[in-house]
């Protein structure tokens, strides 16, 4: 990723080894600021607290943390200890979980003098691990987005993406962003729709901030017009990350995703889901069998953003009751192809 | 329309009948002020600032400021001069010039001292028949949501609208809103999904602000929330309004409208358009043939609300590039059927 001109990952062993940098992502993109994570307390904070997000960043963030926890007590009840903290950190997450075991694993049967390096190494392993997985999903999706800038190469190839699913939420490159960031850099003309994605705002807030500092043009929209955008020959592909693919291919993604790829059907536009092979859940048979989070109505009923003098302020969207349901299911049938590592599948 | 407890209209003679009491829409939902206009250039200023909007009060309140014109100056000059001063204020609005040509034409051939009374009474009869004409279209949609709740009596009939197509767009009731007025007044249990309807949030701010003042239940959604909520069976109907439609039935509404009629669509959810009949145009023949406005980028860049203490402050939703097309079109296919003053349309 190239932040304020420069290429890094988002999350990067500090200068000494012995911590981290991450980017506080709760105050962009209003400002850009890194922290460094120093002990597995801090770790703990920022992903509980959501200074960083994105299933695999929080593996990762997780992996150093529980490294730090053994730079500080390597014995069997640091490790306990460490790993307890971390895994309560968001429950849910099943990257977080993962990595922890990872480390876990790797680190039990050693002597403990020999327990936090080898866990800084199993961490930094995770993290180029999923950056090499972001890039390869990014090469197979460049080979679809050559082919389809090859039908009309006169003009900026159009993409679509809803929320972010980009290096913010992974280590580099992203998933959905990884097409978008490699066509760029292979000189492919590339132009970037960028859904507002409400209520958190992820598109305005992240997408767009990833797009501008890589240099890749792009236009933000309210979520109510991409419908239009495609009607009009204006949206050559959708892209879009995802938080789980079932069994049968339905895609469980942001609220919204469902409506995008209704309207990239009705209209022929190429509707693609990027997404690490882990991400396929076989064990869940359809979409209809996922449980969809309802956050709080707090995030719909305001809205934070600096005023005009550039002070942060929170202001009401409306004193109305609000509903906030945070996923929604897109039906495989309306799925062109899963754009994975691996590669490219038609179908699950 | 039921306003703070008590039945009004949304334009309405002051009680000296010199002029009318408007709602200042501005300031909706956090202020709610009446103000009112006693002279052709403060009507016009309405008009032109938005303080009113929805092509039947636009026309209703363009109707009384002629009227007005001439209680200042009966004479041909007057009449030319307070038609040409409100017929410029929004150049694009069909429903302005066909109530300032109705008024002139009612006056022009009676004495000066006779015109001022006979365009106040013309203006009453415009907005009579604006009200009533509403309330036929309430009265068609009315049937229909009787059958639909019919079908499921037991549970609450769930309505999604988008945009605001109510009361405060018309002299009473609104087109979209009228069948759920009627509906709730019936004794029929209903509750409303209200759209926010990005960027300008009409939804939040203006259809969640009527249903509340008529006590009808209602909950706010961002406009990504309902395919989801189609897909769940929690809608059994959607209703808007519209600004045109074309010869062969395609539908222009607020951008995002297409969106919902695709969700509808696909998951068996009636999709109905309330509209005058005049609102068909056969003139043009279809929805691309229809030029989309494209507004200004600040709308989707900045939102004003309260903060906490109440304080009304506009905050930066993103710094970058955004576009903004205000309308997009339904296609005839997706709608379920018209209900206009005149009846039940399944097709144009």
């Amino acid at each position: 990723m190239i932040l304020e001109g420069a290429h890094r990952r988002s999350i990067a062993r500090t200068a000494d080894g012995a911590g981290v940098a991450i980017l506080d992502q709760r105050l962009l993109p209003w400002e850009v600021k890194w922290v460094e994570l120093r002990d597995a307390a801090t770790a703990a904070a920022a992903i509980r607290e959501m200074w960083t997000r994105g299933a695999p960043m929080i593996g990762a963030t997780a992996a150093y943390g529980l490294a730090m926890a053994l730079a500080d007590d390597p014995s069997d009840a640091g490790l306990a200890a460490g790993y307890d903290l971390l895994v309560a950190t968001r429950p849910t997450a099943i990257n977080l979980r993962w990595a922890l075991d990872s480390v876990r694993a790797h680190v039990a049967d050693l002597a403990p003098a020999e327990r936090a390096a080898a866990a800084f190494a199993r961490a930094d392993a995770i993290a180029d691990e999923d950056a090499a997985l972001c890039r390869a999903i990014g090469e197979h999706g460049l080979a679809l987005l050559r082919t389809l800038h090859a039908r009309n190469p006169h003009r900026p190839l159009n993409i679509l993406t809803h929320c972010n699913a980009g290096w913010l939420a992974t280590v580099d490159y992203g998933t959905a962003t990884a097409p978008i960031y490699l066509a760029h850099d292979a000189g492919i003309p590339i132009h970037v729709w960028v859904d507002e994605t409400r209520p958190r705002n992820q598109g305005a807030l992240l997408t767009a901030f990833e797009l501008a500092n890589h240099g890749v043009p792009h236009t933000l929209v309210a979520d109510n017009a991409g419908g239009l955008l495609m009607m009009e020959g204006q949206v050559d592909a959708v892209i879009v990350g995802t938080d789980r693919v079932t069994a049968n291919g339905d895609v469980c993604n942001k609220i919204g995703t469902y409506l995008k790829a209704l309207a990239a059907h009705d209209n022929g536009v190429p509707f693609y889901v990027a997404l690490p092979y882990t991400t396929f859940d076989p064990a869940t048979a359809t979409g209809a069998d996922i449980p969809i989070e309802e956050r709080s109505a707090d995030e719909v009923k305001w809205l934070t953003g600096p005023d005009a003098e550039g002070m942060i302020r929170t202001v009401r969207v409306t004193g109305s009751p609000a509903a906030n349901p945070a996923f929604d299911v897109t039906p495989a049938r309306l799925v062109t192809a899963y754009i994975t590592e691996r590669g490219v599948l038609d179908k699950v």
